[in-house]
């Protein structure tokens, strides 16, 4: 049994009890019952999913996955491919959106060039030399090949990015990582994304596909044009299907118009279900990322938390396929773990006073009339 | 003029310039432009609000106003009177929700007792020696009078109650706050709170009332009955009307049916605004001090943030005659100051990300095509 094959047969189905359990406590803690909202779900999904008395998430990592993509030959993205190596550089020199709110999160930030189509010189690091940046190079392939013409990877390669993205997260536990969030750098990635989407849900293309980084009406038009020829040409195309396909075609289809860095992800939140470890899903290269997962281990939703919800079309379709109900909506669309990051800061407020508020009893306060 | 007068002729109009300048900058940050979506509308108002070239707002106070309510008598609240004093003990301990969401935010808490209807001895004081939590003996009267029979609160004390607000605010200002945010505890106030958006904006009453801490259906009825038969007893009732009344109007009404933690929270904001710093309000106890407050000084919205969308219904009527959208939807319903203290580490990322990101020219990165 490969790497990809063992992780995904170590995630388990989480019992309802543990939750059960962890809803009597805040009942006992000094607020009116069920006062705290989506906190309270917050925190009876961490108990649920760590399996702890008192769940902490104070040690947090950002996994940000690069890589390029071949599908830009057509013209489908507002920014060019090399900006996916540029944008590698601002994240390891810390002026990017992500390292902002990462060190707001208090937050480590693993950048891994998985994919990217460039070459970083060996003097290539993170100015930050606290250790709270790093910078992996694990690249599988440098870039897809156009999954307009040909499959974006081969079958070998999508699992070596699956495995990498394992690889790389169970480094992080080993760390100390309790929380763990995703990120993507990739220009050209929503295009692969909506692919998957469109793939896995049997969802219209025009429907789930967006602007990405911002084209205009007319690329608007080329890139959907541009995604619903390829699903035709990969056999993708299912016209009125809904829901996730079983495992082999989730793997088939990844390597076929998927990304590196979507894989990578894939892999990111297969290694930290199979853990036992939280996983907060930035927007929509990372919800391609989990649908991939969910496709390979139906159970992978349970340990996870969709941070926002996207502008980018096809975010929303994503949740409800897996389940998941967006933790804050602020209109983002950037990508790189910005909205996950955000999300961490709320995610841990639950664990906190899931731990740290006092009992009626503790307090001598009076309970319901 | 008195303090009040002076504060309200202190608030000024912001003007559009400032914020139009914070976009030029936001669009040279290495994102395409507009990706940071609500952040980005955040960093806007800051600037705007505190008129600074870099916005901080790494100084932070809760501030929580405790008072206690006559209206209780008529049997309006899911909980006894007695939990107003138990639960500002409980913030002294450190064991309440507000507490421990503060601490999260790295925010000062003050609770501050302008009119619980209980004698704290002169021993009462806060468990956590750090400073980081204070008490503030500033009681004007001990809970309001019975609105559903006599005016809550006479012309003075309702003065008295703002006047206390904006001292108490003005004093976290000298010690450095630069993002206040506002709580309460008050068994018995959101039936308050009603009353004065039922007042204020012409809504029917029972469009507008909620559960509170948790009343079942025969409690809400009783509610929306004594809170209807309470305007009606005022000449509060304006059948068809909408908007903010003007600024007397405004005075009279809290007097007759607020409290006096509402009116101190109105203090607070208005003295927030009159010294430009920005001001996050919590629910819908917060809601009703902030509609007060516009009633007394139009321009005062501008300073706030509204945290999230409470679940007591009313609110959304309130951020709506505010012109104010909530930060998140957590489904909170609790009080204290929680949502605010959440949203607090949310506009701390807004002012970070156009701080700290680099420029499209400073990181050598490609611009759109």
């Amino acid at each position: 049994m490969n790497k990809l094959q063992q992780t995904i047969s170590n995630i388990v189905h989480l019992p309802a009890s543990a939750a059960e359990r962890a809803q009597a406590r805040l009942d006992s803690l000094t607020k009116p019952p069920g006062s705290l909202g989506r906190l309270e779900e917050i925190a009876r999904q961490l108990v649920a999913i760590t399996g702890a008395e008192r769940p902490s998430v104070r040690r947090k990592s950002v996994i940000v996955m690069a890589g390029d993509h071949g599908v830009t030959a057509e013209g489908v993205s507002a920014y060019p491919q090399a900006v996916t190596a540029q944008m590698v550089l601002n994240f390891l020199h810390g002026g990017a959106a992500i390292n902002v709110l990462a060190r707001h999160a208090g937050a480590r930030l693993v950048v891994v060039d998985i994919g990217v189509n460039a070459e970083f010189p060996p003097a290539t690091k993170p100015a930050d030399t606290s250790g709270n940046v790093e910078f992996l190079r694990r690249k599988v392939a440098p870039g897809t090949r156009n999954f307009a013409r040909e499959a974006a990877m081969t079958h070998d390669e999508a699992v070596a990015a699956l495995t990498t993205g394992i690889e790389v997260v169970e480094a992080e536990i080993a760390r100390g990582a309790e929380l763990i969030a995703t990120g993507d750098m990739g220009i050209g990635n929503t295009a692969a994304s909506s692919a998957i989407v469109a793939a896995m849900t049997g969802q219209p293309v025009a429907k789930i596909t967006g602007r990405g980084t911002g084209i205009n009406d007319a690329g608007l038009a080329k890139k959907i044009e541009v995604i619903g020829s390829a699903l035709a040409l990969h056999g993708l195309t299912k016209p009125g299907s809904a829901g996730i396909l079983p495992a082999m075609p989730a793997l088939d289809l990844l390597a076929k118009v998927g990304g590196l860095e979507i894989a990578g992800l894939g892999g990111v939140i297969l290694g930290a279900a199979a853990a036992r470890r939280p996983v907060v899903l930035d927007g929509f290269i990372s919800g391609a990322a989990a649908l991939v997962a969910a496709g390979l281990a139906p159970n992978v939703a349970q340990f996870c938390f969709a941070a926002h919800r996207s502008v980018e079309a096809g975010h929303r379709v994503m949740l409800e396929t897996l389940g998941l109900k967006p933790i804050v909506d602020l209109d983002l669309r950037l990508g790189e773990g910005t909205g996950a990051a955000l999300a961490m800061h709320l995610i841990e407020a639950a664990a906190k006073i899931y731990n740290e508020m006092a009992t009626f009893a503790e307090a001598g306060v009076a309970e319901k009339h």
